[in-house]
């Protein structure tokens, strides 16, 4: 079914993007445990580091798929393709700041490069990979619409982890940092839509990747969730070695 | 957790391996929804068309995946990199069983061929094009391990579809002559397996990409049953005017 | 032959590196029979014309092979991947002043746009594609070297192709506003090569890119005069339309 | 100028298309100084080690890009992608065969697959790469039509080495072997190449990369000469270790 009027202005499919965002966040927060799981705070700085490691895997590549949007589109707008790559600029090393959080909490961050990611990590990964080299090339912006403005969906469960764990911002910089540097990046990525989408057709596009890729990125949080209760349970070899800590 | 004993040899580890497919195979069937929607027959040609139509557009990735493994790996087995050539060649051309399908039917194969897959359909290309160029280059046959052999699971399944929808054999050339050609196919996957594996963390690998790309198989098959729900409902606007057929 | 001592710092290493540039531009200069073509003045702006059309063929694919550097690179030092993105970003749509001129000078740019390149500008443009995505990921700086910093090595040439076909500024906004441009681009080439290479090795693999490119370059120099004597001389079917200006 | 005739037949156009190759070896052969090198007899087994190492190097990647044909075209006839992909598999391993003629006198082949190639065999192998991913997805053909033909043109050349060399059958598997085994692809190429040209313009093409790559694998062969030459007069690095033998 299509989602959006054929006719609407830019700014008014704008803000129902925003709308079905709102929708999907909390339907994603009603349905899926792992929130839940969060708020309840049954959990030790394992999890956190789990959480970590994957989050190191899919965001270091972050800023290669976003550069390829401009590689593999054709005739783009030249300001379009500037946009992928400044932002492929800025995101770079952002999985950095979560290999620094893992340190802070001394986990072996040498271990986690060389570890793979969980399947589920994988398959949000390759959905980027894939939207970003084929099809409409706007539409990797509904990742990015979502990604670098969640903030607002989550700051009860970033405080809540901060709470349950006794965390500092030294511990968090990826979660917290990250925040406030994306709010620059948010401004933007709306810009962005605004300026090059030219039909309902392109929102459609947009809003197919946003839902996918939070429900994608909700299945790897829900990973996250199992393993660590495998991991607890000694049934994970895979994270059998943080359980120690 | 690992699945595999470290010590076994190649032969118990692939009839291991086979055991999973089996548990894999039963626990999709039993929760899966669109099975017992199968068996229920109740939809028209129109639900089968749809399933032949997203069938088309990943059938016709599979052998530029299957090729991209040779071409990623680095110092692969010259005869491994044998095999994935002469599966690519063999899998060429395949989809066009699924449009010789809709043709019969009297589906509009030139419309099939410009629209989009479902998102569920994307996920699944991504995740088998992601696994082809990255990681572990024998994982990819975890895919063909359950695709080459996957007719014993879902015959029943085949029947009843083309006895409630009074389908000949030309009109189900993909999903039955499919099944032939694929038992040479099936064969050699098991002797690739066996051949080239090195270790059970090859066989873990290999098992971690046949239960992902199966879960993304079963996901694509519920997304065309909601499909064709908002199909009949009116509601879809992507499948609207296979309506009427 | 190693060109490069192995103990001297990088600061030494980078004059050595220049020293290297101005002796390739002398060889190139006094054999290639384009320069001396372009100081005779024989020639009407049809030839300036070609120029810009095969000009415009691999100055588009700069921004794409310099991100792919970032891309394809394992572990980058983040800063490097930061400039590659960046360097990616400022070099986008610089293909579009050439077009501009030869919009300024009625040629049918979009006929240009549609035109084949000759296999010498395809060689080029393979060759950096190529050395962008396999071996030292430093290496593209050795293209970047010399071409954000040739204007010292074609001043003369530039003033010739002026004063013979009477242009103006507005004619010239690639050659000329480009090098203005690159001045910039030029200084920071030569801090990230002093920042990043790791040993003479590093500068042995950039001056063999900057000595190939240089030659790759030269070659579709002398295939543009090839190329504008079968024109006028009615042999070119590819420029035929373009005699006549 | 274009060079085929627009209203010929496929069987006329080939033939043309053999005639061009006829001249380009001819021309390549007077103009060429590594073939009266090679005549001349005036080398060590360096030599043959030398080129031999750089053949292995390009010959690698032949079935990668062969099989690039088939994934990057849109919408090839299935039976070119079926050819692309079977041609693949058979030049498969083919350097081996330069492998093992290497370590049949007695090079190191270990140290040979560290090595990188010269700057002049990238250049070849970096424009088999471009023209197999982008443009007239035919135009590979041009590379098969004249490399899997080639022992008519090179009998005398192979012939001079083995004498002046004093080489058995089993040092020149790669030269001698390969051209009977070629003798299938090459029946097969023009087979592919009448079949599946839909016009002069296709020809063209063809004939564009045939000459090209023909000229890229001519400066190849020169450049062994001239490292050949740099090795026994102390002043390669590259191949310093091959002096003694």
């Amino acid at each position: 079914m299509k989602q959006f009027k054929k006719l609407a202005s830019n700014k008014e499919l704008l803000n129902e993007l925003k709308k079905f965002r709102d929708q999907k966040w909390d339907s994603v927060r009603k349905n899926a445990g792992w929130a839940n799981f969060i708020l309840d705070g049954k959990y030790s700085k394992t999890f956190y580091g789990i959480y970590l490691i994957e989050t190191y895997h899919y965001v270091k590549e972050n800023p290669k798929h976003q550069a390829l949007v401009a590689i593999k589109g054709n005739n783009l707008p030249p300001n379009y393709s500037k946009f992928c790559y400044e932002h492929a600029e800025e995101e770079t090393g952002h999985e950095l700041m979560a290999l620094h959080d893992l340190g802070s909490l001394n986990f072996q961050t040498e271990e986690v490069i060389s570890m793979k990611p969980l399947s589920e990590t994988e398959q949000l990964i390759s959905y980027l990979y894939y939207i970003s080299e084929n099809g409409n090339p706007l539409r990797r912006l509904g990742y990015s619409f979502w990604a670098e403005d969640s903030y607002q969906y989550i700051q009860d469960l970033l405080a809540s982890i901060s709470t349950n764990l006794d965390l500092s911002k030294e511990n968090m910089t990826f979660l917290v940092s990250h925040s406030s540097i994306d709010e620059k990046h948010s401004a933007e990525v709306e810009e962005v839509i605004t300026k090059f989408c030219k039909s309902s057709e392109d929102f459609e596009d947009i809003l197919e990747v946003m839902n996918t890729t939070i429900d994608l990125q909700s299945n790897m949080l829900s990973a996250i969730v199992r393993e660590y209760d495998a991991c607890i349970n000694k049934k994970s070899e895979k994270y059998g070695s943080f359980y120690s800590i």
